[in-house]
């Protein structure tokens, strides 16, 4: 058995050498996407590239599989280069150039919001537009239709850990009508558990709330031994037990909701974890890009191939740009079988990265750009 | 300016010499994995990795960092050589070998299922156990419970496209009580909308359902004006639809519901996208891996630094695994800020699979195989 040290001087002197054929294998792409450029020749070339990959299978022996893993990384990474040289993705550059930096606000701003007053999203609208009069919406949908109208500037939606849907609901819709994320809030969540002003503590046998909001808050609602009925929302259960007179129930809501419906307070920071928090999104029919953005969303399609998704990770990976977030959907009766929704952090000033989101733009079936904006945490 | 031909012949030569050198390379990573094995040194050296990538960062001038993701992916596929080699992870091994692949079933087993009667979650239940009768409990929580203290065998709960929770609540729940996923079933969900039976359709002004129920079905309500109120589900929804004896009211829910609650069809297929699914797992306290098992799901964490999620699909990419799901979620307070669920497709027959699976829960914080199951289509 040979000694460690020895095999890594081996080691050590492959890896120049790797280092060096792979920069003149960089090079080569270089002059294929010049070539490619003055003879206007699209970028992808399959048959060769699945070619080489066959090739590189055979040659690669026990190690075929991870060979032709490495071969499939390195002709992402020039196809990345020949993209920047052929100057793909027009329209993408156009409309990051075409953005604003600021939002206009005013207290005339009209900001639609899904719910009643005292839900979550009333009081997450309040934290971004603090002057605003929140326009209520039965749903989601009629946020996007308050905008779509210009009954609305702006719209407020939570989009994850929240009780009010799912992110691919909202991410649907923001896709179908072609909107803009342009800001995002992250919200803690603290639940009261609060009656009506007669009730007292060792009154309460039954606590109303949003199944969700009833998870949240089992600790104490097990230990108590009280019963429990759904509601549709939080502050719906609210109302509900302020219109009741009833001094055996009390809702689990938000601060806000026992301000609407005048409730008294039982007891507060009802929930299990104290570090439970909704992120919000602010929607536009407009393009805004803050100079102090920090997070873009994109979402696309991708097929049913063994390593699609690895090869497009590839491609942020070698721009050192975090993914914060990522989720797959299957799609049925689609050309591609999965839809993927991506956060990462970065902002479109970086050269680098407007490159890229106009090389994807031009690759991937379904690419949209979802937004480039700041996070506010509350 | 080169021609394509002539650069082509460059590429397949230096191509012809990065596979041997790679070769090379992978040889020399199992004579590491030997040797590490034999004087029992732990497979990752982050300091020789880091200073590895450092060197190939300044090598690599202005391709340094497409070297460095080339590099890192080499080193991955060196480490799960050497893992092989080790043989790492041996009590996954043993779970793995542990399991039965029968799934016990007969009229007296007990299933649990949250919901009431005509719930979603109830035909859900009823196709994969006929014969069963079903016990309903108050929420996810109190289905896991009933398994946990042996009141129920098995329980059987929505986790995609589901209007009673999201993936990440009952993700949570099996990585707490340390159960498994012992079968997976896709099932349609098919809207009616149902009235009393004295009710005709001219005769419905309003409808009741849960929110997310109604806006599956928001094409037609929206067609016919109709005013909506929001229940908990679809389920209570038909129950108090049922019971209100009104003639103006109708609710959205599924053939269960209108069965359970003598309720009168007045239209089918309700949803407004005819493809709409919903998967539905059996969750077990036992492992179980059937014969036929094609489906693998996991769950581990990641510290918050690029690349790392690229690194670990490396791994499933190099054996071919196709990646059917992924998901990642925020984490507060944990030595990792991200925690992922992906499932793949595979079987642990397959050496291969089982290999990596070992390797991934010695390197991976807080890595939880959930289960190797069948995928039913209803």
């Amino acid at each position: 058995m040979r000694d460690l040290k020895e095999i890594r001087e081996e080691i050590n002197e492959i890896d120049e050498k790797l280092i060096e054929l792979f920069k003149r294998r960089m090079e080569c792409a270089k002059d294929v996407g010049n070539y490619k450029k003055a003879n206007n020749i699209p970028i992808l070339n399959q048959d060769r590239e699945n070619e080489i990959l066959d090739d590189v299978l055979v040659r690669g022996g026990e190690y075929g599989y991870a060979a032709q893993l490495l071969f499939s990384n390195i002709m992402e990474l020039s196809r990345a280069l020949q993209h920047n040289i052929v100057g793909s993705g027009k329209e993408m550059k156009e409309l990051i150039e075409n953005s604003s930096p600021n939002i206009p606000y005013n207290k005339n701003t009209k900001v639609a919001c899904q719910g009643i007053a005292g839900a979550n999203n009333h009081e997450a609208t309040l934290k971004i537009f603090p002057d605003c009069e929140p326009q209520f919406c039965k749903s989601f949908k009629d946020v996007f239709m308050a905008i779509e109208n210009g009954e609305a500037d702006y719209g407020v939606l939570p989009v994850e850990n929240s009780t009010a849907g799912s992110v691919s609901d909202v991410y649907d819709l923001i896709l179908k009508h072609r909107f803009y994320i342009i800001k995002s809030l992250d919200l803690p969540i603290h639940y009261y558990l609060a009656s009506i002003p007669q009730a007292n503590l060792e009154d309460i046998e039954e606590v109303w709330s949003h199944p969700q909001a009833l998870a949240q808050c089992s600790d104490k609602i097990t230990a108590n031994n009280y019963k429990t009925l759904q509601s549709a929302n939080t502050a719906v259960a609210a109302r509900d037990v302020a219109n009741s007179k009833r001094i055996n129930l009390a809702a689990v809501c938000n601060g806000s909701a026992v301000k609407e419906y005048g409730l008294k307070v039982l007891a507060e920071n009802y929930e299990n974890r104290s570090d439970n928090t909704t992120r919000f999104i602010v929607i536009s029919k407009k393009l805004y890009i803050p100079e102090n953005a920090e997070k873009i969303s994109l979402c696309f399609g991708l097929p049913h191939v063994t390593g699609t998704l690895y090869s497009v990770l590839c491609r942020f990976s070698s721009l050192g740009l975090n993914l914060t977030k990522i989720e797959s959907r299957t799609m049925a009766n689609k050309p591609f079988e999965y839809l993927f929704y991506l956060d990462f952090t970065g902002n479109v000033k970086n050269d680098e990265v407007t490159k890229l989101l106009c090389a994807l733009s031009t690759e991937l079936p379904e690419f949209s750009f979802l937004g480039n904006y700041e996070e506010d945490f509350a």
